[in-house]
């Protein structure tokens, strides 16, 4: 009888894993590397390289400026329509452009002017850096007396939930959160917090960057009014694909773009001198979009889609519970330590392990040892499961791996190295 | 003896161009296809499909996440310092980064608040309407008593210098111009209207885009102090293409990204909670870059670069003039009008022709005739010499269509049409 420390047990579990064969999908050229990191960079789908050679040989070389009649104008809608059956919301609900940054600056702007008076925005310690720059930068250039709440996480795991509901009141312009946190993988209750927000009358914007793909999603249900989210992490778009974003639809047309680009202009090739929204979700596109990397967002979100949301977060839970189990039979014991919620209802698909060695362990997991996490500060190695594509065996050589790099010393060379994008 | 209107002529012309063997450098797959859009969609350069294979294939697919440290992370700057080179700019005075009119926000928003106490913008009716709607949703957006004064041209082809100069006060706090504006092709002096900002203490933004590949720009000669521009245009780029920005080095760390994106942020992987922003341009950035978009412009960057604007800009002269002698001989007899500049040093590199059918003229070229020019309201037929592959040839061609469109009464079966992108 296998217990879950022998390989074949791993291999009994994708024995039985009906999405097994999504693995088939992907390109895959060194089978000795452990790819953990879908969660920074997804996998190329097969269907892609396809895609790409087609759309840069024949729909630019040879359809030239053709192009954008035949497909290229549609793709923020189209693609976003495709991205809504994830995430819960109707297609004229979501559309694609910019990056998440970028998204998610036009949204503060929007809240904040469509909340006058009201100055605070309302956010946690454990949300993405990148998305404090945005608010920062917004209430910077706006001058106005807004001001950033931050609510801290007392373990730096677990979302302050308590400290939020605190801080909410008739001064609250907006919440934003990350639906599942970058660095623990905490995950918040959508619903719950959208419904405390508007009971003081604030409004709320989700990212969704690290559950879109990998956790169900009901946006419109829970009454949130905007998210934005990032297609190169789970959904498999490519290196810094075009992002998404999504305004419930009876919103749409009172919130404002401030940046009033052509693409959200109510009749492009009029080349009128004043701007007139286009109707709709349409008039939060900004410039001309990157067609290539924008196209290639598509097979990836098709192959989600065919796996099917609840499949993928059945067997997504079933692998972190899984990396969970042999974390404490196998690398507890060597001093790493678990920097993620034990309860899966409240996490998302990556499992975060700290260890006082942990940026020389990254380093020897990547440069000797044929494991691609990555690092997060101070000491925390991120490993993220993505359902579509990591098998059972995977997750096991990965902590075999892991158990190997502090028996061996590995991290020792590497004690001076400053941390890096993986 | 041959006359400019004998094909012979042209073909004589194409034998003596020194620049002729880069029209190999480009697919071509429809001999037939006169293609005049090259300022729209610039061609697709050969060497970029095997660029957008390795792309997708080996360093997204195989390489996955170490694609970043393995050359990712530099392209915004490297392909900027290459721009660069064209612009008349130092190597770190030029950056990639989102769309033209994302970059026009993020100057615009910068300008103003370097110039407090200032309330106008000063623009043209003949600036792209994509820029006029950025800075009306910038002063929307602020709303603090900003406004935007637009100087009109007379004849809707050349550039209102005197009114501008009229118009520029100590009130001004930005004068922000197309260099070369997108439909007749009317060429502004940087240097004179550069100066003549400045001496009111007024700062400048040039737009690029329709100059950018094809016309001597001298930026840091002349004093201005900010730019965006176009990837896809001239610079053969890709559809929606990032676009470039320039900012003077003296001014990089004066001004303040209002989108204050984690690219730009100082030190990207410590992802501190307070946003610090990068030295010199690189906190121009926002979010995460559409890297196969991106990169795939250095291809066509590279061959302007080996070609010589100065080069390119006697051959673009030469065939604009080519083009007015033919128009004036074969087509204005069939009520074609010159709607560009007759003074080549006042000229771009596209000539417009204004025609009563212009719309049905257009939409035969493209359905029945062989020819791609691209239209713009109301009447205006825009033909783009990308001197890079346009031969004098191609030139002579068009002419001959445009002519038959006329003769042939090609236009009457498309009067009821309305203008696409084409």
């Amino acid at each position: 009888m296998t217990t879950p420390t022998d390989a074949t047990y791993a291999d009994q579990l994708d024995a039985t894993d009906d999405l097994a064969g999504f693995r088939q999908a992907f390109v895959n050229d060194d089978p000795h590397l452990i790819y953990l990191d879908g969660n920074s960079l997804g996998r190329l789908p097969r269907a892609t390289t396809d895609l790409a050679a087609d759309l840069v040989r024949r729909q630019w070389g040879s359809r030239l400026i053709r192009g954008w009649n035949e497909g290229w104008f549609d793709l923020p809608e189209r693609i976003g329509a495709k991205i809504a059956r994830l995430i819960g919301a109707d297609p004229d609900e979501v559309i694609v452009a910019d990056s998440t940054s970028v998204n998610l600056f036009k949204l503060i702007i929007a809240a904040l002017r469509a909340r006058p008076g009201r100055e605070r925005i309302i956010s946690d310690d454990l949300n993405f850096p990148s998305d404090l720059y945005i608010i920062q930068g917004a209430i910077d250039m706006l001058g106005a007396g807004h001001e950033i709440a931050l609510a801290y996480s007392s373990d730096g795991i677990h979302g302050p939930v308590e400290t939020i509901l605190g801080l909410l009141d008739q001064t609250t312009a907006l919440l934003t959160l990350s639906h599942v946190t970058f660095k623990s993988g905490f995950l918040y209750d959508i619903n719950a917090l959208t419904a405390a927000a508007h009971a003081v009358g604030a409004l709320t914007i989700w990212d969704l960057s690290h559950s879109v793909g990998v956790v169900p999603i009901h946006l419109k249900e829970s009454g949130a009014d905007m998210a934005v989210g990032c297609c190169y992490k789970y959904l498999n778009g490519g290196p810094g694909a075009p992002a998404f974003l999504y305004i419930r639809r009876d919103l749409q047309e009172q919130l404002v773009n401030p940046i009033a680009g052509w693409m959200g202009q109510r009749n492009l090739f009029d080349f009128d001198l004043a701007y007139q929204p286009a109707p709709g979700l349409r008039q939060f596109l900004t410039g001309t979009p990157p067609v290539v990397s924008l196209a290639l967002i598509e097979p990836g979100v098709d192959l989600l889609l065919a796996a099917g949301i609840e499949r993928l977060r059945a067997k997504s839970v079933a692998q972190t519970e899984y990396l969970i189990e042999l974390w404490q039979q196998r690398l507890a014991p060597l001093g790493y330590t678990l920097n993620s919620p034990r309860d899966p209802a409240r996490r998302g698909s990556h499992i975060s392990l700290g260890h006082p060695e942990g940026l020389g362990i990254d380093l020897a997991l990547i440069n000797e040892l044929g494991v691609l996490p990555d690092f997060r500060t101070p000491d925390n190695i991120r490993l993220g499961i993505a359902p579509l594509y990591t098998s059972f065996r995977d997750i096991h050589t990965a902590v075999e791996r892991l158990a190997q790099a502090v028996t061996e010393q590995r991290y020792l060379k590497y004690r001076d190295h400053r941390p890096t994008v993986t």
